[in-house]
């Protein structure tokens, strides 16, 4: 069973395979799709997926795969945004040079930089959104959360109060610091640490609403939070919010439990600094 | 505080930043270097570390950071890897040649795509890694291992019950499938993605002796633990490993609690199947 073709949709030359449902990976490689306006076709056959993983060489660990138009498939998001960016335009300036043969060493080497450091913040990105999976799966992805409830209680403790902040706080000063843009991560065009980071941020609204609001009474992460606010009225994400298409968050990687949000004691203080 | 230069270095073209004293995820890039020849400096001055993590732009969540021969900065250890890997010939026989211009359209897509089969699995090799890490720190990295030792053993217990197997399995069938070598995870050469793997199962083979002894046995890891064995006497790692300059596990990303390696009770049992 697939998803219905949309609007972009003409031909298929890229196949999604990933759980139905739910956002999950899959959408960081869905957003750098339609922000490029390239078209793709969202596969939530569980059952091909599950063949797909293992009948290929080398073998896949999990979804999300990225059936290329060639037919072959590649995982791990950060590989296939990776592979993805300069071909979608998604690489910086520089990077996107990449898409077509750089003949000057010097132009491909800065090219190939500017594309692993759009590929450092993607990285950064992600690291907080496992981050946030694991605030309420510390013990087993294998088990139930209210198996590891007590677990998850303490460990997402932690997580409020000292990582989403030190997450926040890089992304800040990185947007801070670009001398061309303080609304993008690299340089002065969209790429697909901005996408990640968004959905990323916006996973971070859904889940812990209490404590991103005390985060951003300060305005200490007000460039973080400006990033989230232009992305999702961006073209190619807007039109995607409207359609509906995008999957709504829920039992996923962001889950919102409010006993983790320490909406039940105050044990979390706003921050003051 | 850097360490003495040692035999390969000429000049120091390569500056890695990182922690001294344990291997950590720098080693994962010093492998790069020892096995490919390539001359690099260790440093491991922390001042200087985090000077530079917060003033260049953009800024660097954590070590390790490769300071390029440009003085440019890159970081997160698969960002690192990735950029490396074609100018180490690291990258497969195909996804070496983008250490130069590919023209051909056809040539580079096949290139490209090679690199990034070999960046999808050293990032799932990294990800066997994070959860060898949090197996003794679920709950937070701020805290002490004592602090968190109760969740550690819940944790733990799933990890090399489910989580280890499941891994090593994924790389087993990688190479099983490997067409050309069943010795190496991509193509005939050594790329990135074999010497990572083989860091992780050294890793796991020092923190839990007694689970991977009773894995070994009924020889369903057969060939990933032979990949271990062979890198280790190859060319670059075994001068390397004979030099003494390479850091030994102790408290880092691998750390042998044996109550966490299932010694104290018998309660994992060995792999039937």
């Amino acid at each position: 069973m697939s998803s219905p073709p949309h609007k972009l949709q003409k031909l298929a030359p890229y196949i999604l395979h990933y759980w139905g449902g739910i956002p999950g990976r899959g959408e960081y490689v869905r957003l750098a799709f339609e922000y490029a306006g390239v078209s793709y076709t969202d596969s939530n056959d569980s059952a091909k997926l599950l063949k797909t993983l293992r009948s290929t060489s080398p073998s896949h660990f999990a979804p999300p795969m990225l059936e290329l138009p060639n037919g072959k498939i590649l995982s791990q998001t950060p590989a296939i945004l990776n592979y993805l960016a300069p071909k979608l335009g998604l690489a910086g300036e520089k990077g996107n040079l990449l898409k077509n043969a750089v003949e000057d060493d010097d132009e491909r080497e800065e090219a190939e930089f500017e594309r692993s450091i759009v590929n450092q913040l993607v990285l950064t990105a992600l690291d907080l959104c496992v981050e946030a999976h694991d605030s309420h799966h510390p013990i087993a992805s294998s088990l139930y959360y209210e198996d590891q409830k007590q677990e998850a209680l303490r460990r997402a403790e932690d997580f409020l109060k000292l990582r989403i902040p030190k997450y926040l706080a890089h992304f800040e000063e990185t947007l801070r610091k670009n001398k061309v843009s303080h609304s993008h991560l690299v340089g002065k065009t969209t790429t697909t640490a901005d996408l990640v980071l968004f959905h990323v941020v916006d996973g971070l609204l859904y889940a812990f609403p209490r404590r991103m609001g005390a985060l951003d009474k300060g305005g200490k992460y007000k460039r973080v939070l400006k990033l989230h606010e232009k992305i999702m009225a961006e073209g190619g994400i807007k039109e995607y919010v409207e359609s509906g298409r995008r999957r709504k968050f829920g039992v996923g990687l962001f889950r919102h439990y409010p006993e983790l949000d320490g909406e039940d004691e105050d044990t979390i203080e706003p921050e003051k600094e």
